[in-house]
């Protein structure tokens, strides 16, 4: 196998190459679709079920509504309809026929009455939906997510990071008070720190979008932000608090305490398989994925040590299943490979580049020690442990191993926040160091295009925790009241 | 609350009301497509949880391939294309924008070089692909499946029955031979067979459709019918010998072990949220649904007696906590409904429409007697076991609650298995009795045909398992070597 491309030549080529050889995905024939192959759709299962179980404890519940809809109801919210009917999938007939007996033609027959649109998110669905079940206070909260796919059109597209459809979650509450739907709002921000951090392994910033960048139809966007081995910053996940702008556009109204009709209130909120290019990105280096091993969809794979297309001694293969079993008793994610195709060397690489976190391997002079030789994806390093350790020591090697690539990420990322007070010196850490830098702006939309055209960086968020800090701005020097967080990203 | 409509009354108005007022789904405000609502999705997702186990512990991984497919691709598999250009979903743009400033039109501009349709199901996209990761036998079998959306234009829908969009799996494996191949289509019919009879309790017949209702590109379809409590069959799922139809089509070979180049052999099967409707009409009774435990969403659940609008006394309170941590360490799904709007009595009557198998109830005279109330959804038995047994007797009762059920679905189904060697006599028994009716049929199309325009009843299959009969064709008298089967359907 050629080695990768290393990220200080090409990163981009880099990221490209680890996504199709570590076989998480590959770009199918549709232009700007992509195929999630066995291991990268096993990642994303992975990372769903710990997210769907984090959210169900905090009360929320799955429902599934349709995948099109309507035109007429899609351009009930104004803003929002004009950023999502911008690239969408427009749907107009519901017939193909054959021309001459022979190519096949859309049927001017089955033209629609009136056009659907895929899903590029589904609040007007739902919200039209909501106005029927919600009456009462008794009706509210509700707190629904849903799991599924949504499409918008891409131009310039990557594996996982930009795709025209993607999958992802998406949630839609209403709630009695406005008070209520921000600390919804803030509940799931925290439940996305907690996923990327304590499972993904990705330290992020909590912010709140500039108002130009904010979810169309909402009144404010929390995110939080990671920052790239490139230093570049990646959006990981959105939670809007849309105030009662949907509940107005679609008049949905409920009966208070007292009596009173009032509008509902209402937040969304969405991470979708984008997040993969975040993993990949943060953790991964030139010989591959490394993946932490909360997340990773194998924990441990054992290889018996024996000559190409043969099978492994009687000993070696006893002791793999022994090994096996007694890891999967303890709830580990484990595989057995011993498929007689490939030699041991090319399976060492092979599990490398999937970032299985811990090999296993065992060859006579294991057989002969009482012990195997264990590889740590994260470190590179080998250590042995006797067989009758392994099955205390590997779940606390799994948690060391954890621990030690968020950690890695953290100092990673802690290097990289910077602050800049002069435009000059601003320019040069985004071109040279990149990262998070803090910077003060002076609340404009045209001060934002400006930076953006002259740096590529953009305003990425306001830091939950900002301090207030007066200062001028960077670029106009009029009076700014706080930094913000500027980077090029993804 | 009004009682449900009487099956014996109107039954398609029974189970329209039985799927909305037990929260399973509903219509949305678009035609054809319906709402998954919480209790609803749940339930999908615990026959998802279980079916996916089966297929992994039969070598099956999951991947996910783009929701939209190329015209161009979509017509490469003649018969294919046929049946399934009739009714898609084709999308011709990519853009709304605001004609006049108001009314929101399709930008003539954004006309798609090439139109594109929703996946119906992903053959074509699929092989389009195989054939980039299939070149040696070294690369077989595949066998992937996707759990995910598809979409049929359908005139007239049912909820869950059938409806324009629906979530299903949808399996494709790819073989060296012609044998391996015709294995898998039975391996995944049986396991159909077991999820449909260990899970669902609803028993089945395994049979093969005749050619004219086969799958559009297919050798051969196997299916799973299953009879309703009306005496009307449902197709529970089908898994299909695709023969080399599609590796031909998309010029899918391999080098076999003895350097030679052949054509794939192919399978595709798949189960969708379809299924729910035959769970529904095989179990239900006037009061509502009847879910056998195993793919219950709740086992159990616990009501506190009290006031309304009161929360229950702190003995009630603690000894309901007691018996729900009890039983949810025994793996059981427990919900505890304290909640204060509602009365004991309404909770009885909501639980008992959403078929919860299990009721336990506990009031004052409970705590006096140390025992609880138990009532068996199935039967609608009361039986009373006292508090230091409920851990071990609650296992046990939801065990027999789910043979229960299958043997009433089985009796049902074993009276309705019936033989017919007249017409006339066939005509009435499928009008009155209704079931599946061996007779016996001449093989041809026509025959069938004729059969179902005076009697609306189709071939619904033949008979796996068949004995070989000589006979003359219950409509045309020509000869005939086996008996098939007939019913009406949904």
């Amino acid at each position: 196998m050629n080695p990768l491309t290393k990220r200080s030549e090409n990163y981009s080529k880099w990221y490209n190459e680890i996504v199709v050889r570590s076989g998480l995905a590959e770009f199918s024939g549709v232009r700007g679709f992509m195929i999630l192959k066995p291991y990268g759709y096993s990642l994303w299962d992975r990372m769903k079920t710990i997210l769907d179980k984090m959210l169900k404890l905090t009360g929320h519940q799955n429902v599934y509504f349709p995948l099109l809809i309507p035109k007429s109801l899609f351009s009930k919210e104004k803003e929002h309809t004009k950023i999502f009917s911008e690239g969408c999938a427009v749907i107009t007939h519901s017939r193909l026929i054959k021309k001459n007996q022979e190519e096949l033609i859309v049927d001017p027959d089955s033209k629609l009455q009136e056009e659907l649109v895929i899903r590029p998110t589904s609040e007007s669905i739902i919200w039209k939906t909501y106005k029927r079940w919600i009456q009462s206070y008794r009706d509210l909260p509700i707190l629904f997510n849903q799991w599924g796919n949504a499409l918008r059109w891409e131009m310039r597209t990557r594996l996982f990071l930009r795709t025209t459809e993607f999958l992802w979650q998406e949630g839609h509450t209403a709630h009695s008070t406005e008070k209520e739907a921000i600390e919804e709002t803030i509940k799931i921000l925290n439940i996305y720190t907690n996923f990327s951090e304590k499972f993904m392994a990705i330290p992020v910033l909590q912010g709140i979008k500039p108002y130009m960048d904010k979810f169309s139809g909402s009144e404010k966007t929390y995110c939080i932000e990671a920052l790239m081995q490139d230093g570049k910053a990646l959006q990981m996940g959105t939670s809007h608090f849309l105030g009662q702008n949907f509940s107005k556009a679609f008049d949905v109204t409920f009966t208070n305490f007292n009596g009173e009709k009032e509008y509902v209130w209402s937040t969304s909120w969405g991470v979708s398989t984008r997040l993969i290019g975040g993993l990949i990105m943060s953790h991964s280096d030139d010989k591959g994925l490394i993946l932490p091993p909360k997340i990773a969809p194998i924990q441990v794979v054992i290889i018996p040590i024996c000559y190409k297309k043969q099978h492994p001694p009687t000993s070696i293969h006893e002791i793999s299943i022994k090994i096996l079993n007694s890891l999967e008793k303890k709830g580990i994610r484990v595989k057995y490979d011993d498929k007689t195709i490939w030699t041991p060397g090319w399976k060492f690489h092979e599990y490398e580049m999937k970032g299985i976190p811990i090999r296993i391997s065992i060859g006579k002079n294991e057989i002969q020690n009482e012990k195997v030789e264990i590889f740590r994806r994260d470190t590179c390093e080998k250590i042995y442990i006797s067989w009758i350790n392994l099955k205390n020591s590997i779940p606390k090697l799994l948690d060391e191993i954890q621990k030690n690539i968020y950690k890695k990420a953290v100092q990673r990322t802690q290097k990289l926040i910077l602050k800049s007070d002069h435009y000059n010196d601003f320019k040069h850490k985004i071109n040279h160091s990149g990262g998070f830098i803090f910077a003060h702006w002076d609340g404009t939309k045209n001060t934002g295009k400006k930076i953006q055209e002259e740096t590529e960086a953009t305003i990425r968020c306001i830091p939950i925790s900002n301090e207030k800090e007066k200062g001028k701005c960077i670029y106009s020097g009029k009076p700014s009241l706080q930094r913000v967080i500027f980077s090029k990203s993804y």
